[in-house]
């Protein structure tokens, strides 16, 4: 893991610190400690600490952060201040369950075309418009998309990828069950859904 | 983590392992060294043998794996010799996109039903019937199923999530961004996709 990336469980808590510290008035309050947060959330102190220190620094002796700070820290983290935008390829029912996800936004980023090699898809169903592969790179360079999708088999899943390094996109978030080949500078993050479920499986087997 | 977990990782990984041990003839050669394993498939060895040795305990010093027995080893962690059934509840976009995937039976799971509350989504767009929420007790109850998938909203998960504990399920895979409370001795594993997105779009802006 690259450095100062911060983990994904530490993503899933930073609602829950925003949640406690904007009920906090910042006037009243303007410092607080993450042993307070740790207590009022029912949460570990070292944990607490943890977290808020990677998004944060470490706090101030004996006064903690600074609260106001922190809310923006956290806020920046999820992606509140600054809309990153995505573009998905592969419009088959995961691409399309994805494109009715309202729950990105919530994070900052959001999907704003899909494209699909499949004319009987184009269109849309969805909210989100579904346009032609030859549109891509002109609308990924004009839009200054930063993510990708792949949500197409794996037969075609490399073919994409290729498409959308040279369109200009930084991260790729991969559906498809194969391993992608990408030049350094590039993020990929692989989503299998089937190694997720064998992994429960085998802790139940386990358990 | 729970003991003897096998990490996501190291799952992945295993289909390679198989794909050259099943190359190999068990009878020419009937023992394996990790310090091959990983020459031949080009990873590192340190991780070779961690990932053999979660699966199949120490190799025998200077001898190595007996294949054939590290071949079925190998092989149960990915569930090829035991069908484990699950069932979905919530038939939306992403929960159809799930019961057409065909990845799952690759790892030993099969989703047999799904249900949900809307009689509108009723019967059969996919291969997998699409049952009501009152006959999912005697079917779960019927089929010993082991693991249930949630993909309705999160106002409804909770509930859900009840229900397939009370019809003996013991393994749930939870889509619903939502924390579930459950008892001891039920295995839950969360998959939140915004938040996949999130970690991905923050190790973009800080890589």
């Amino acid at each position: 893991m690259e450095k100062n990336s911060i983990p994904k469980a530490t993503l899933g808590r930073i609602p829950r610190y925003l949640n406690y510290l904007k009920e906090l008035s910042c006037d009243k309050v303007p410092y607080v400690s993450a042993t307070t947060v740790a207590k009022e959330l029912e949460l570990g102190e070292v944990l607490v600490r943890k977290d808020l220190s990677m998004v944060s620094g470490a706090g101030r002796p004996r006064i903690g952060y600074d609260t106001k700070m922190l809310i923006g820290q956290l806020e920046d983290c999820l992606g509140y201040n600054k809309l990153t935008l995505a573009v998905l390829v592969g419009a088959g029912r995961l691409g399309r369950a994805l494109l009715q996800y309202d729950g990105f936004k919530r994070f900052g980023v959001k999907i704003t075309a899909a494209f699909d090699s499949n004319d009987s898809v184009l269109g849309s169903d969805t909210k989100t418009e579904i346009l032609p592969m030859n549109r891509f790179d002109d609308y990924c360079k004009e839009h200054s998309v930063e993510l990708g999708i792949i949500t197409v088999g794996e037969n075609s899943a490399q073919e994409v990828c290729d498409q959308m390094i040279a369109s200009g996109i930084k991260g790729i978030w991969n559906f498809a069950p194969c391993k992608l080949q990408i030049p350094d500078g590039v993020m990929l993050q692989n989503e299998n859904l089937a190694l997720s479920l064998c992994h429960l499986r085998n802790r139940l087997s386990q358990g």
